[in-house]
């Protein structure tokens, strides 16, 4: 398996990234280009990314404007904002014009506003220029802000012959061909045609004789998010975008949409972990502290809460004063339980596979909780009787205060994303430590007045 | 927004569902045809998932096999299973006749071994039946379990023009031809084409000038989740699949890697929230209790065995009883912060971005600590002094406690999942209920080791 995985992975070694500083200290730009000239521009990315800025800028200006451009795509964004900071604009401008018009605006739009314009008049190719700035009007995360201007595009009215001709032209410049799209004269979407279409066809066919017309269309303005759902969904590796008039702007690919599904997976990922979103293990202590400190504060609030709970309970409880000793029971066991309901919603929400009936599933999440707050019941009584010796009616309270407590915990992490997500609320913000805490506290309260109804302290 | 969403996400309304419910009441097969064929076999399935056993089977054995084969890959897998169970072999393997291999392979591994051979034997298509067989040789989370056998292949001594002519033909049997392979007279890959590149060529070249042969490929025994991150990583939309000898096997493309790392995400969410991966919302009780009881039962074990500190303490603790309330607290935090840390660790292990330098990483998070410790301390010390009167030596003892659970929890949080990678076990297992549970032991022992310290109990 080891030697397979060579094949198909890269490696970064540090003898790798060493060998890359050493040839840059001894100024060998010859070794160095032909070393780095072995490796897939998304690798190149990843040794910058590992080598101080003075040293990458070195490779920057090293290696063409066609490879760096791509690397640039490629660095971590608090590097490339950082290397961007150290080209000048017409450098900016050079690295731009080679890229696709999509990667282009992005790389634009991350640059402080005052040098945006400056490096758009520096880009020389009028087209290119033109169409950047239309795609720096959108709103990145809408279908405008995915697309790329570069497309295939055909008349209804040419013939395959004359297809073929005029898109030998085009696909110079797509790097990959996915559909051909077909307008009319009005520049109005009318449906697609497959590279492979064109080639089984015969040459003198017409083109409206050939196109299928249903196609899939998003319009400029659709969510990011659900461009990616649909293009998942229905498996299109291209979708064309149109405006509200179904004229033809540009497309989204694939590649695109694996980024935003993995962002997304990764964001709510983050928020059930109880960290705000955007944060990577090498980011600095003050950013960290940032996107995790509002959860602490917010658990610790909970804490608090359940405190002054326990603190109005405590001089009522007298030889009852065991049951603190199970109160991190109660607390672990609602937070989990509110966890795992939560979570199974959110992601249920996020899957459109949950729909809004919320009192079925509440039912559903009702039985689920009795199910297993029985069996954590029957165990802790058990245990809690033989082991910590407590009184039977001791043991009875804690089961039944743990089965009540499960039934909560499940049904407060069922509702509240279902009704988060009914109010245009991302649901995913209620998983993690937010359902914790409220659990938490709602489990301990639940759990004392339990104990003072049976043990009528 | 509403009216645009109309146009890329399909809706499945209760009123829909409905109506093709009536359709099939009423053997309307004319009608229920002309509704459904307006609809993706992606929005069938999924009209499908809401109906009955017995409509379902209706709706199946109305339309024709194109289409319910394609509907059959994306039902539910449970409601798959049911059908399958509904369908002879030889209706089966009408299906299956339909599918690209990959898919076809899929389809008949989730048979039951009695009934796969029969399937198979019924398959017409004698090169289809010995190319599903081969597939299903392979395991389903390697490369050859995920690719398929159909790809367009052209030999490197043919002409542009003759291989033009021998494309149409195997075309037609591939859906997307993203790339052209070109392999040797030993059947060995040797570079790629794209259609592009043949279109842009003229006639009388050959092959082996045009070829690229600095080829991405995978071996068919490497991992699926590596081939995954590669295709994500290189933006590749198309993968061949060779053997030991270089002999091309297949091809694996973008959409089954779509999948892959949205499994892969689902599975990594729901073991942080505690979860045993493949459960969704619909599921059985029986299903879901399986998949969550286990974290419960060991979450339990952590509270019993805070229990057990929180009595051993309890006796002497005397007039520091008030030390009790503040356990809830303790515990949130130490959950809390174990969580988060574990959460960036293995979301940075997942996307390669954190190396194994454990030394490094572990004192970042101790300094994280010390910052995010430091203002929950202050914060808990002021509040529980003014708010709840505590004696202020209680208070300091609460608030230094705060910083060393911090401190511990994040370090754990941070040790164990790179410690588990570093073994080979993913390490996703290690966020969630475990760090929580944990924590929650170690930091309530730790707590009330710090309150003997200082106060002398």
């Amino acid at each position: 398996m080891s030697e397979e995985k060579e094949n198909i992975q890269f490696e970064l070694t540090k003898e790798l990234v060493e060998q890359v500083e050493q040839l840059i200290e001894a100024n060998n730009d010859k070794e160095l280009r032909k070393l780095l000239n072995e490796f897939h521009y998304a690798d190149i990315a990843e040794i910058l990314d590992e080598l101080n800025l003075e040293e990458a800028m070195y490779v920057i200006k090293l290696l063409d404007s066609e490879t760096t451009s791509e690397i640039l795509m490629e660095l971590d964004e608090d590097n490339r904002e950082k290397v961007l900071k150290n080209l000048s604009a017409q450098e900016i401008a050079e690295e731009v014009e080679e890229l696709d018009t999509d990667d282009a605006a992005d790389i634009i739009s991350e640059l402080p506003e005052e040098r945006q314009q400056d490096v758009i008049n520096r880009i020389e190719d009028l087209e290119h220029k033109a169409e950047i700035t239309e795609l720096l009007t959108y709103d990145e995360d809408t279908a405008g802000g995915l697309m790329a201007k570069e497309l295939v595009k055909v008349y209804e009215t040419w013939t395959v012959a004359g297809c073929m001709r005029r898109i030998r032209g085009q696909a110079k410049e797509v790097t990959r061909v996915h559909s051909i799209y077909v307008v009319n004269k009005e520049e109005k979407l009318i449906g697609r045609l497959s590279l492979k279409d064109l080639i089984v066809a015969k040459s003198d066919q017409k083109i409206s004789d050939l196109v299928k017309v249903n196609v899939d269309y998003v319009n400029v303005h659709d969510n990011a998010e659900d461009v990616a759902k649909v293009m998942a969904k229905y498996d299109l590796e291209a979708i064309p975008v149109v405006d509200d008039n179904q004229t033809l702007l540009g497309r989204i690919t694939i590649d695109d949409i694996v980024d935003v599904l993995k962002e997304e997976a990764e964001k709510d990922y983050q928020l059930a972990a109880g960290i705000t979103q955007d944060v990577e293990a090498d980011d600095s202590i003050l950013k960290l502290t940032k996107a995790r400190l509002p959860w602490l504060l917010i658990g610790m609030v909970g804490g608090l809460g359940a405190a002054s709970i326990i603190e109005y309970f405590n001089e009522a409880m007298g030889s009852f004063i065991v049951l603190l000793s199970f109160v991190p029971l109660i607390q672990a066991t609602a937070g989990n339980v509110g966890v795992q309901s939560s979570a199974i919603v959110v992601q249920g929400l996020a899957n459109d596979s949950v729909d809004g009936n919320i009192i079925k599933r509440l039912f559903k999440e009702f039985f689920l909780g009795i199910v297993n707050g029985c069996a954590i019941a029957i165990i802790a009584l058990l245990i809690t009787h033989f082991v910590f010796s407590t009184p039977y009616i001791v043991s009875i309270t804690i089961g039944i205060a743990l089965i009540s407590v499960i039934i909560m915990a499940a049904l407060i992490g069922t509702f509240i994303p279902i009704f988060l997500d009914k109010r245009g609320i991302d649901p995913a913000v209620a998983t993690g430590p937010f359902i914790t805490t409220s659990n938490d506290v709602f489990g301990i309260l639940m759990y004392f007045l339990i104990a003072k109804l049976i043990l009528g302290f």
